[in-house]
């Protein structure tokens, strides 16, 4: 069996094994206060052209939203999110378990509108039981989104207009940036820094063992963030795994290479998909595709693939998640059109 | 200008008030163990027909819905409400305050279905995900619902019995359950204490300065109740006060009194709407009608009488809440039902 | 059987009882947006002689410290407050369960140091792991203390002066306030409100059905108060029956007569205790006696009189607590001094 | 510079890290559903002659502490400890932000005793106010303690026979229970799986490059558990890297020969700095030692050494603390007692 199911299936791309190796018994301090930390920080902050960002290294994707979130809310204060939204939808409520609600808005291929936001915003405010309500309090967004679909420059820039006017910070995930990168190479990580207030680099999902590196740019947001970071469990004892992952990852390109890797396997199935008329749920330019096969394709694929089940569908079908990844090697996606193919 | 606009507008019934006279210098031990209260828990355990259900009394609604909430559930587990509920909408995130997400449920005029209901249960035990989706812990419902509809004794027995076939303890929020009392017969208090493990009878808006009882006749929910009530503010320092307003509510029917005073005045102003031909947004055999109104309709009754602003519809027409109580006073009805007839 | 066991055995004063009832059936908009609420505000506003102050209405003294705490304090700080304090000891875990710590200092009947306090935060800033710990977000003290004694001019000015240098808001609770300005009149209303940047001015104790007036001197903390009062349930839907109550204590000088009533009976028999060599566990200037009594004392004077039991002492002895009110005739206080004459 | 402050100053054992990269490219599904936890699993089971026992992996310390608080107690619950444990000093108040007290016990360096745990308990329950004071919901332990002491196996038996008389679930914090397993054999795996309701076996400071087992032995703290993992940033997306490294760790006695030479290089410090008459602040048989020093000799200790700073004292000397760990070299050892003979 080969899986296509996610892209956390292996472990961490070779060369930051070879570091981990390398660094194995090197001494360091313990909590991010190692020299690997510190070179890793001072590379991102160059790769995002913003030399006064903070930036931290934890482990998970739910640990950082969680603890950007609860960091930067006031207590009467909830998240705007896509109604698809990972923090909405995929969390095990951590963003509730913190205190705070999210407050849902429509998506479009798992995105949300610049003018939904203002609309809601407003609404939020002008409410004439204001005080009843949860006011919105910042606005996540993630790029990817689940969908694997992508915000445009331009709607990330409108998107960042409407928080700037209404004072919300914009906060984006970026468990999956680096296929985003790759996907979209006119938005830039500076793009990314400039636009919004916080946003992470996804490690997990782009050949780490695990680790998202997460750039405040905003100052307001940066006092605390350590604390509550290791309040909710989010320091990591021995940093430094974090800081020499991220070196690797920053050093000769090698994050965007993981991302495009993944994402020129997935061109290549998607183009096998469609070839073969398969009709797509959502048209992913990056390295998610979401196809609606019959149960008897789906079983034949089966046989040899180990995919995602995305949606039980109306029966007769199914929506299928084939998932690429900084490891998927050409055999493998030969393997998966060839079997397309023969559908 | 009188006022239309809600049923707390009034302080409380006039016999409510001799009570609290009569008893004022009386000396009493504190935080409702008193023998007014204890007389007062007695008198509703008869009235529910549920002589070993626990009764609390609570100031107000949403601390008695987030008490309630906060020790039902265990970290991981939310709450099913219709996505109109009161606490899903209208309490600042008192209950994601507490760590817990509102799971939605579609509604028909405020009313949630037991197949609906069925259906959400179902699908998030057997997501593929299960541990990384809130799970339900309980079921929230209310009676009237926020806009004033009723369930029906065959609505109420189906979700109580989905419920019980999920295991999941069934919640209504009663705080204006005078005015289902009044409108709808056929459900007694006893019944409301069969289908229900927890409920509130509400005080408030039917005839107290302030309260709302809460009967607990599930026996898992029961232990240190009174623990969190005291934690999360809801313990009255003179519980007395609750007390005595029980003992004269739940005396020769008078909190069913107060709820037929407020239902009488809603038909009456019904019939004449109706009479009208002015649409009703949802039609509500309780004390709360909402009626689509034109801009000009509205300005001319708001010049004599306070209404609430319920929706600012498309522009041209807006829905309107009136509002009535036990305090309504027929030449108030009078007077209101001879404007509308003028319009 | 004459209580002395604690200072809300009875309901209301006469006068403030009369307000009520003269109010009754006006007609009010709710949640403290009425007109007895905005008059009440403006002449706590004037007593305090802080015209920019904000002041909310809550119902009890859980409920305020919990508000205000909350709203203050970032999620990874803590409250400092004696490990005597009301929110350390007897509020079922509120500030817990509300998300932070309280950091206890030692105290000396139930006060705290300035020089302990500045100690406390220096230590807690300049620990080698400071990320590790819960930082001091603001101090909780309360006026009089728990054990009824008061802080002095100075040491309140101290204690003032200590926060303002470490920028952490000073919260004073002020439960039994008016028992404070009745025993210790060099500090005023306007010291209070000048000294610290919020502090309640308690009804329940001194002359209300119930309330606690909050007053907010420092901007930085108005923003957002309302919508968390909602959230914790601190928001009364009848909130006139708050603003009736308070304008009524601040009318020809009620407040304070209530505290100089309970003062002054307490004085009179404090005068008795000393006469008979009875030991004070601690020496009260306000409105609480601590007495220590051996068994045989304490079953005479509990024949007819109900005493408070403050500690159970080791065996031969225990702690009785005395408390007398502004509902206490002195006819009862007569009564009591009787009793002891006579031990 | 060789660093004895911590014992997380390397990655992780080779053996752990050649398994680690045997099994890098291996494709597994996510979230701890891999064969190796599986494996993993089945082995920590029959370590601890627990073959009902559930075992889960979370990464680090506070991470587990707040997920199994939390996960036991009820909100009105806190947790008893020492006044010195890691969850009351060194987690920045991850406990209270999950909503729950902690309860401090006095200590005897480090170590609670069964008397003073079955008096705390009784007191909580039997106090007269106990509804408004927090009650205890579990007890917290660890072996070692911060003081790198040692609970006796009769201690332990009797604080574990103290709680279930009390039916409060006791959990043990075994961040270094390597090094308890070698430094007091007659305390087993198994004995720990007897005693208590849940444990940890650290494996972050003995050989892994991080990670924590949780063993839970009472069925009632077993539902949920992956929940609130997931909830709380504590579930690992690639999961496999805990279940290879336990795997590694209980193949062959690597577990416990990490503790071996982390208590073995300890006893050969402990013993130098005994025969040099320097005093020791506590006695401690595991791998953490606290001796007090002059100014004078720590500055000449840390010219080649790091060691960490436990208390400033008295400003004539000061407590440091000397750690070794499963990756203490004999050459580092003897340097380093090379150094203190010549102090």
């Amino acid at each position: 069996m080969i899986r296509f199911d996610s892209d956390y299936t292996e472990g961490c791309h070779p060369k930051v094994l070879e570091a981990l190796t390398a660094t194995n018994l090197e001494q360091h301090p313990g909590y991010g206060e190692d020299a690997h930390c510190a070179r890793a920080r001072a590379l991102i902050r160059e790769a995002c052209a913003a030399p006064a960002a903070d930036v931290h290294f934890l482990v998970g994707g739910t640990q950082v939203n969680t603890v950007v979130i609860a960091a930067v809310l006031r207590p009467w204060e909830g998240v705007l999110c896509a109604e698809t939204g990972h923090i909405a939808c995929h969390e095990t409520g951590a963003v509730e378990a913190s205190g705070h609600k999210v407050l849902t808005l429509p998506h479009a291929s798992g995105k949300i509108s610049a003018g939904a936001l203002r609309e809601a915003i407003t609404a939020a405010r002008n409410d004439p039981n204001a005080e009843h309500i949860v006011q919105p309090g910042m606005v996540y967004i993630s790029q990817p989104t689940e969908y694997g679909t992508l915000y445009t420059p331009a709607e990330l820039e409108e998107i960042s207009a409407v928080c700037r006017e209404a004072g919300l910070p914009l906060y984006l995930d970026g468990a999956r940036l680096g296929c985003a990168l790759a996907a979209e190479p006119e938005l830039t990580l500076a793009d990314y820094a400039r636009c919004c207030d916080a946003f992470t680099i996804g490690g997990t999902k782009l050949g780490c063992l695990f680790g998202e590196a997460l750039v405040l740019t905003c100052d307001r947001l940066k006092p605390g963030l350590r604390n509550i970071m290791k309040q909710r469990g989010g320091m990591l004892a021995k940093g430094r795994l974090l800081g020499v992952q991220y070196e690797a990852m920053f050093t000769d390109g090698l994050y965007l290479a993981c991302g495009e890797n993944a994402v020129s396997a997935a061109r290549r199935i998607r183009g096998a998909l469609l070839e073969k008329s398969l009709p797509l749920a959502f048209d992913s330019p990056t390295n998610q595709l979401f196809v609606v096969l019959t149960r008897a394709q789906s079983d034949a694929l089966e046989q040899r693939f180990t995919l995602g089940h995305w949606d039980a569908g109306s029966g007769e079908t199914a929506v299928l998640r084939i998932c690429t990844s900084w490891a998927t090697t050409p055999a493998q996606t030969d393997a998966l059109i060839a079997a397309i193919k023969a559908l």
